[in-house]
């Protein structure tokens, strides 16, 4: 019988989230607690299906909307965890996750989506033992609610959470972990924060562009070079980004912080359709009142 | 000054297509020619820009294509190449490929295509040098005609030609190179002959359920089971396979022959809409008849 534990803030220096063992680290740095590191698991292979880690970028057509597949699959229960899930693909990625033999123990957002439901609510409702994840900051419910340094472990492998408002008051950045024994190059799950050659609006959910342009700088643009950026949304077609592009070519974010600014407060863009019935479902899980 | 040159298959076993040397290695089995080994070039991370291997998966929403790009970053000249580039996307991918300082040296097409225009063509026109690929058997026009057994290198990379006819009696997957020094895992870009949990129809352009399950079968499933699989299109949001995966759960070519040449046949898909502007115009590598 696996654990699954949430360790409080008021008892870690950050909180850790993990499958099958806990971690304590009390503010000790670069501790490694009682985990074993497991040095045979140098070798990633991003997007593959690997002896290590297992990874799939997954692609809804009608909100552009990019979920994420991740497990470890050298562990015996191979535990994994969805990031963005719409509720419209919800059984392709519950089906695909079967055929792997993967064991989904997280249903994970960057943020309270505008322009999708999310799918954790229909997930919690047919795999027993999923855990909702979404920040604290976002003000919804869920199951686990996270901040800035909160690692997530899926077996030996996890992501640690970065607080990355702008867009809304509660969008964080899911980051691969650091250490030999964690994928490489670093991934980082960026939500709406930085898109490929874009960004995530700021006009409205407590958005903020100066905020935006803070985060974006602090705690992405800060990560390795070949850090590979994964949206979640892209909608010219692109997959993949890094650090280094970004930090190159992103025609708002390369720009200083009052002309980024200007920029935000012009691009006229139109209500999204479907944020009244979004917001309110995706504050509860993506599931929506029947009164 | 690098040479461009394509050696002829009265010269060799297998023909060679390679950008900045050549590899003579008549018949003799496992050769590796004059060309220097670079051991320290094993680790690949696939869907990053690593310091070795580039690898970009680029998605063409209105006809579900995916564009892949592929560059030896480690060689000076940071030479790449395309396969299966659609028109209506030309200008993100060499906008992608200038940002990447990458060299563009082969457009290459699986085959030839019913569903949209390749953008092979256009590129030519804006690329000077640029190299067209398809098959000899699929009857068109291209600067490279390829088949089974050719190797196409860029830099010290190279793809294999396999022949997999049956969607079209031209059709060929590009796998990467066997050695240390190639991708790990290979890759295989399949076209339309192997689609994720699905294939190619075989109802037109030479088409075959017979030959299509006989290539799949015996030049695909084949492949080491953690190959993975990128065809020409997804429909549902996949992005990536794998041939343990579908040799596993591909609905119809898991099955015996009979069973898929019957499933083949009750299809009863309706006529391409953009067929009969296709073909014609990537029988000539997507230049259109201004007649």
């Amino acid at each position: 019988m696996l654990q699954f534990r949430f360790i409080k803030a008021s008892l870690l220096a950050s909180k850790i989230l993990t499958h099958s063992s806990i971690n304590f680290c009390r503010g000790v740095p670069n501790c490694k607690g009682f985990r074993i590191l497991r040095s045979q698991m140098g070798s990633f292979s991003t997007s593959s299906q690997s002896s290590k880690f297992l990874f799939r970028q997954l692609f809804e057509k009608d909100s552009s909307t990019y979920t994420y597949l991740l497990a470890d699959v050298s562990h015996p229960e191979k535990p994994a965890l969805l990031i963005d899930p719409v509720d419209k693909t919800v059984e392709r990625d519950l089906s695909l996750i079967q055929e792997l033999g993967l064991k989904l123990i997280y249903a994970m957002n960057t943020h309270v989506h505008a322009d999708h439901v999310t799918g954790t609510g229909l997930i919690k409702g047919k795999v027993p033992g999923v855990k909702s994840v979404i920040s604290k900051a976002s003000g919804s419910k869920a199951d686990l609610l996270v901040e800035q340094g909160d690692k997530i472990y899926f077996g030996d492998l996890f992501l640690e959470v970065r607080s990355t408002p702008g867009h809304t008051l509660g969008c964080i950045t899911y980051v691969t972990g650091d250490g030999s024994d964690q994928p490489q190059p670093k991934m980082a799950f960026t939500g709406d924060a930085l898109l490929i050659r874009g960004c995530g609006r700021t006009d409205f959910q407590g958005g903020s562009s100066e905020q935006l342009y803070n985060s974006v700088h602090s705690q992405i643009f800060t990560l390795p070079k070949d850090t590979l950026i994964y949206p979640a949304h892209d909608y010219k077609g692109f997959s993949v980004s890094t650090v280094g592009e970004e930090t190159l070519y992103n025609p708002r974010l390369t720009k200083d912080e009052e002309t980024f600014k200007n920029i935000m407060t012009n691009l006229n863009l139109s209500y999204p359709k479907m944020m009244d019935i979004a917001v309110p479902a995706n504050l509860v899980c993506g599931i929506q009142s029947k009164a």
